[in-house]
């Protein structure tokens, strides 16, 4: 039995293979209609996440299976002190595979240790988020044909941002890529992604604070949040945060097939004249979301649906 | 693509098409049992309400369909600040159609504009219910066996309550209806329902203080409730509440077919005592709105169901 | 029509058919995968309990049928101040049966009595928890092949303990049961078990205060938690609770069929060395839970599946 705690739990070649089947379903929907009746997904969520939790849910009816589970840890048996390995027994009587959201690094490897089902870390805490990064590979290679030789900026908080430093460790596995790191100085990504996997690996990169300059480069755009609470003063916040704003004109100067990702929910880091841009793939992006967990689900449950 | 914002959404041609649909349900569910097989409806609650919600997911449930969603904002990304622009492209990535409650009154307007599936208005702040309009209408229909050339009693706070304003100006839309408005003084219906659409289309109605005087004369009693923090003091509230509490002894002043109706959740407007009557028609009205949902659910996705 | 508000409700005959069917579904599950097809249980839970009702969703969802309801009562009408009467009213127009669970002792009865579907007691208070004893029985009698001729240690809070009051009310219709009440003189069994239930009924019983002395006698321990906040002071609390904590070293104590059953959740009572014991049977328990809740839905909504 296998479960999915990292993006990188899986091969290269896996990975492929979970791509091409996430593509054979977003083509042809009516085959997989019934592939998981009669199974059930627990959703454990111990933080809300409405995004991630639908996103699930719908891939597993879209399968045909059930879902049932928590939203929230008030409403859950966590309030009455139970472990996570106890809970984690208990769901694996009630059903055949389980997403579990946490806010505590590591609760999902805890889980899957002790479960007898297949268990998906749909995000813990600071962590990991593997099907977020799964989805970005699957919408990449969908829009741009490939997942090597492209060059990609990574703009925002690339300090804290989970989502950007798995997508890095993610994406360093294909061959021929540059990263454009776009950020003020105090969200400069980390030594342990600068020195141990970028360099470490050869991979080419640059750091730069502005946006603009790099615009015209890019093959792919992957914005992300500049949280308030993140800076030492207000004015520093203040000074910095509209720099890091996509809108219209920043987009004049971006090449007519570079594509706009986000792992939403977005605030106000892309303004909403953006959206109707062809390039900006970000709803896009939630739709292969939805095949990616159709996917894994099917992979982790060993089902195979005939052609 | 059709949504539904408002009862006038649909031109009494169209009503009339739903609540034929809606009876057909009531006389042959099972022909209807897997009418939306494979479609999922997603419940947006931006604030609890169980009555409603539960009858959406019984409608899409009674329609072979899947249900997913969330029943209060804490348990959704709206605390994490995402709009409901954003939310709804989320969801119309996961669902093939949507009912929305928010206290903000024209929430679901403004998702409706960036959908991609139909949205269901299930409650705007004090605007707009379209679906209990359209359950009060087939009740009524249904158990009246017509919609004009009735006297139609309101009951209660006629002030503040949207379910009575958005009936009045559904039911003038057919002929011969007489109102009989009762209220107490500082509950009166406002002028922009007294004089735009009571006088405008020349409507009978008279407005009185006291429900016994009129009883005899009402084909029907739509009930509401009496809400203590409309009140500017205690005095009055304690003074007039118990004139629109309906109980056994004001039912003997009402002819033998007079129907009474409530949207619920009640609280002690009704006494317990007139469940038994049978002219208590407020819990078959819950009914109705499970047929009600129904219809309009396929109304919306285009479903049509051979005979 | 049939609710079942107390383990009693059912005669030890009717319990045995329960029984036996649950066992039947446990060993042909496919038979049973579309016997509630189209039907719908309600999970009405006014306090979160994740356990029973997740047991009660896979139940459902295990026969084919679907799931509606809510998971506390924040998020329902309760907080508008919907009388429990009016509630179930309403969901007998959108389900088939339902599960409630209620902090208040007789909420399910005022409900059932009100209720044109089958309502399931599934928790009131500290009053009576129905599923978890047949539950018990149910684990009980498939794993030591019988319910008559047994010794059974109930350990822990015996005084406030609804589980451990509704097994012994349930076993002692039962041929030569032995109990073993091991409790901290402040947690005995209260005189109306003692002197109703057990001395009434002719029943072999002992109080003991030490686990190690009575182990090699049980053909079953049922352990249960010890809560800080039942004592009166502090030092009692810390002097006692470790006595009351199964560890491997109790374990070897005791005889090699002997069985450990917990209605979970567990907080530090059992030691999770003993998890990997193949004498504890705690979390098979669960897994029985779903097969008697199936039997149980089954029998209520009177349904039979052919052979």
């Amino acid at each position: 039995m296998r479960h999915l705690m990292s993006p990188l739990d899986f091969t290269v070649e896996e990975l492929d293979y979970l791509l091409d089947l996430a593509n054979d379903i977003e083509k042809y929907p009516e085959k997989y209609k019934r592939a998981c009746e009669g199974k059930k997904l627990a959703t454990l969520f111990y933080e809300p996440s409405t995004r991630t939790r639908l996103s699930f849910e719908a891939a597993m009816m879209n399968l045909g299976g059930n879902v049932l589970g928590f939203s929230s840890a008030a409403s859950s048996s966590a309030s009455k002190g139970e472990s996570v390995s106890d809970t984690i027994r208990m769901i694996s009587c009630y059903a055949d595979i389980c997403a579990m959201r946490h806010p505590k690094e590591g609760a999902p490897v805890v889980a899957a240790s002790k479960s007898s089902i297949p268990v998906i870390n749909a995000g813990d805490g600071g962590h990991q988020h593997p099907t977020q990064t799964i989805t970005d590979l699957l919408t990449i290679r969908s829009l741009k044909g490939r997942l090597s030789g492209l060059t990609i900026g990574l703009c925002g908080d690339l300090k804290f941002g989970r989502t950007v430093h798995s997508l890095i460790n993610a994406l360093v596995r294909y061959e021929d890529i540059t990263f454009v790191l776009i950020s003020p100085e105090e969200l400069k990504i980390p030594d342990y992604i600068r020195e141990d996997v970028l360099i470490q690996n050869n991979i080419k990169f640059k750091e730069v604070e502005r946006l603009e300059e790099v615009m015209p480069e890019l093959d792919l755009l992957y914005m992300t949040r500049v949280q308030r609470e993140r800076f030492f003063n207000e004015e520093d916040y203040v000074r910095l945060k509209d720099r890091y704003i996509l809108d219209a004109k920043k987009m004049e100067l971006a090449r007519e097939d570079m594509l706009v990702l986000h792992p939403l929910p977005r605030v106000n880091e892309i303004s909403v004249e953006v959206d109707n841009d062809t390039r900006a793939a970000y709803f896009r992006q939630v739709q292969y979301g939805v095949y990616a967990r159709m996917a894994l689900i099917l992979i982790l449950l060993e089902i195979s649906v005939d052609a």
